[in-house]
């Protein structure tokens, strides 16, 4: 990483994509703005200039906001390679480029999550000797403090067994850096804890992983809330599942707290605003526009994505994510953790 | 079916593996003396007759329940298809050939999952033309009165595409049973809603799946405590995972919420007590308990699989579903969906 001789080159900058998510560019921009106020960042905000214009005051980027020009957008539901490869002049494509470039150390974006995939690996390659990436989310415990590392959650959704114990790696150095675990532990994601459950891709994987170091054996998705282990490890299609599970689980069994709360005529009427805001409260740290958004791991360069609804709060929060991956020099200790165990 | 000529001949008899279960066989035995009580159904009790006689009342069956000795137990742990060879006198295996030989119209277990289905599998066999069984299990949604029904959950891990698509037809045709709808929609559990996708598997299942009536695509995890379809069909590893992490999630958001209406000194305090109960009532349907358990479609009889921790009130729901599953023809009408489609 190169660090300048002056107070500001020492700033990370973060390049951000600031035409992808549902809630582009309006709260993008908003949280771009929050970030350079709240952090010690600079942001490279990517996207038509006469657009971006329009959200900032004044029409003009603040200071430690400057304007990365693209004329092009990727949409939600383009075909991710064919996107990149077609919209070269991207918003999306040109924070990427801005990362292999050295223009920015890190870029976040909330758009298509396979096109922000794509470009990051197209333009930034992979570390060396990691043959595919893994995106990395954390997973918080509800009413706990501690979370864990969920990975793949859609990256690659049909690894080889070698792969799933290169996310291991990734994953457990990350989790030092992201979740400040000294020794993190590591679970194979499978359909019981037994040695011998799985299917063929878990029992290969399984015997590759024993001499993982943290590796503890296989975890259940019950144990995905409780953070049994530090890190799980799973294939892109089980994580994505697996994930967006949680996050019906939360929706629907929230809806059904409140609709009881908000029963009307209950002896706790009274208290139902309260008691809410109090659940409102315990909850948000699930949420995640709080979580800080998921990071691809085994690129050349920090990417962080965030999720697609992502509100400016969101945006603040992985721009800190992707800001603190720069300054715990993250890119240098994945490759060292997976050229130490090759 | 054998239908007999006296009214006691029409009363399905359901084989009950007393000693299957964290809670056996106390509360097994105290399920099957409720379920004579509050159905008409007659029960085989199946156990070592000693042991069975400590739990009934004067150490004698009562009208409607008939013991099936057996003198061995399969354990929680033990390895199924080891365990189903070498136990050749176990209340599971004797439950399966009660099925086989007609003495039973459909056996209820508790017990060590695996096995519960090598023993319906190797003393049933399958339904012509099924290559695989698959385990079903609804999924409720929260606060409303729909569910759908999840399958495979641990059967099958690894299956071609085309066991999927029987699925699909054996999915659907019992939630026309068990659910109640005239013409149940089917979803494939896959990492997102657009036709192209999903792993390797799943591509090749959902060209397959186009031709199968009802199927509407794609559906993702965060659908499944929605009944976006009535339906989902899954690998037996992905949908163990996705039902476990719901498990999971019922259980550590609900500890949220109730660490929240306890908190002392809290402005609704004097009515936690009523608050919590409504609650508990609330996710009641919710329990796995009260679900009625899984059921193994694809062999030559009924088998349902009650979960591992179930109480008597969930071997009574077990016994009710194996019940009407019996009297609904069940396992002619799979056939006929099979043989209709192939």
């Amino acid at each position: 990483m190169h660090v300048g001789t002056g107070a500001a080159a020492d700033v990370p900058v973060v390049a951000l994509d600031a035409m992808g998510g549902d809630r582009a560019p309006a709260e993008i921009v908003a949280g771009a703005l929050a970030a350079v106020e709240q952090l010690d960042v600079e942001v490279l905000l990517a996207g038509p200039p006469e657009v971006l214009a329009r959200h900032l005051p004044g029409g003009e980027p603040p200071p430690r906001i400057r304007l990365l020009p693209a004329s092009e957008v990727v949409a939600m539901d383009d075909e991710p390679a064919g996107a990149i490869r077609a919209k070269k002049d991207s918003s999306l494509v040109r924070c990427a480029e801005a990362v292999r470039d050295g223009h920015a150390q890190a870029m976040v974006g909330a758009g298509n999550t396979g096109a922000t995939m794509a470009a990051a690996l197209l333009r930034m390659g992979r570390i060396r000797g990691v043959q595919r990436p893994a995106i990395a989310v954390p997973v918080p415990v509800p009413g706990g403090d501690r979370r864990s590392l969920l990975l793949d959650v859609g990256a690659t959704v049909d690894p080889e067994p070698e792969w799933l114990v290169q996310w291991a790696l990734l994953g457990r150095e990350f989790a030092k850096i992201r979740l400040g675990i000294a020794e993190p532990t590591v679970g194979l994601l499978s359909n019981g804890e037994e040695a011998g459950k799985g299917d063929d891709l878990r029992k290969r994987a399984s015997a590759l992983l024993g001499e993982t170091k943290g590796f503890v054996g296989n975890v259940e998705g019950r144990d995905l809330l409780r953070a049994t282990t530090d890190v799980v490890v799973t294939d892109g299609f089980t994580g994505n599942v697996a994930l967006k599970t949680l996050e019906g689980a939360l929706l629907g069994l929230s809806g059904l707290v409140f609709s009881v709360v908000d029963e009307p005529g209950a002896e706790w009427a009274a208290s139902a605003e309260a008691l809410k805001l109090r659940l409102l409260g315990a909850a948000a740290p699930l949420l995640p526009d709080n979580t800080g958004g998921a990071i691809l791991l085994g690129v050349n360069g920090i990417c962080v994505i965030s999720h697609g609804s992502s509100s400016a709060a969101a945006i603040v929060n992985a721009v800190r994510v992707a800001r603190e991956s720069v300054t715990a020099g993250t890119v240098a200790r994945l490759a060292e953790a997976v050229a130490g165990a090759g």
